[in-house]
């Protein structure tokens, strides 16, 4: 296994008009998400804000949950460059331990971040994507390996700690809409959780980490 | 909290007959299922072998997907008893440690056993149903207090932990059809590695467990 490369699947080489308009879009799909909120996204709002024909619009996403698959896509792709490229304890310098704690920290942060994107990226008809825990199982799995354990299983540990890091989280996106959206304040009991579970099952003493 | 009961809801009182109908609907439900796989299961195929109105199975399950709720709920429902007062160690009378690895290795296998069932209760028109992960987050939750950690947030941890040992399987009931359905023997890799995840958290040595 290739620790260094998480298959999240490559951009696909695109013309440079069609790269500015997408950019172009997703610019402004996150503006009128900051002034709005998901609902006020719709594919006409867009192509009108945008200054684009509806062709365009449609052309590049094809449907409203398009628009958000694109734009949970392309911020998915900014996380993995953290996690592969940015600076330790999230990117490569850190022991395998610290790096565990600060993925659980970042991650937990970004699915709360994108909670209403990722609800309206999905489509009623179709099932909920499983994707989303790739890079997530993938990391964690180089790390188990990193981190000298003497377990037998590590692809299925890798596995179950995905459930534990994203399953309560992933269950806001599938529910029925709560009552009140979760707070970024959701995140911190999650992520003291999760650095005490990585801390014993490395049998490591909890303290030892920054942040 | 009490520790002794898992709130799945009560079964509301029923009249003799409506109970005895009942009975005897899931009874050929079984049957059916064993002979021929969810697929053959249909309002009009169960309420002619059970020797029913339509009327009768329509009033009792509303639809389809219906008839699969009733009988998971009836299966989690012996289920649950066998945790509260079965033998142990999924039952009491064993250590918070045998009894976690035992409860995982049960429900991993319940799970796999429900899959199908599970499958065809979802109603496509709703969200998955969330009330599933209940059992196994207050029982989990309970057990983590007997077992004397010296941790400041066991809620939390029990939601993570029903994450990291419902999560692998809760995807083969949301997703896609798979290819193959999970074989019996995936619940094994799975079962072992919870051993593997509880030990550690409770900083006991693997080994020390029965089964």
């Amino acid at each position: 296994m290739n620790g260094s490369v998480v298959p999240l699947g490559k951009p696909r080489p695109e013309r440079a008009d069609a790269a500015r308009n997408r950019e172009l879009l997703l610019a402004n799909v996150r503006e009128m998400l900051a002034a709005g909120g998901a609902g006020s996204v719709t594919m006409d709002a867009l192509a009108e804000r945008a200054q684009l024909g509806k062709g365009t619009v449609f052309r590049r996403f094809g449907t409203r949950a398009g628009i958000f698959r694109a734009l949970l896509d392309a911020d998915e792709r900014s996380f993995q460059e953290q996690v592969l490229y940015g600076p330790p304890p999230l990117g490569p310098g850190a022991s395998a331990l610290d790096r565990m704690v600060a993925y659980g920290q970042a991650r937990i942060a970004f699915l709360l971040d994108h909670h209403s994107v990722a609800r309206a990226a999905l489509d009623r008809n179709q099932p909920a994507p499983a994707g989303e825990a790739t890079i997530t199982r993938v990391h964690l799995r180089m790390l188990l390996g990193q981190a000298g354990l003497n377990l037998p299983d590590l692809d299925t540990l890798a596995v179950q700690l995905t459930g534990a890091l994203e399953g309560p989280l992933l269950l806001y996106v599938v529910l029925p809409e709560p009552e009140t959206p979760p707070s970024p304040a959701a995140g911190r009991p999650l992520a003291e959780s999760w650095s005490v579970l990585v801390h014993r099952l490395l049998r490591a003493e909890p303290g030892t980490t920054p942040g």
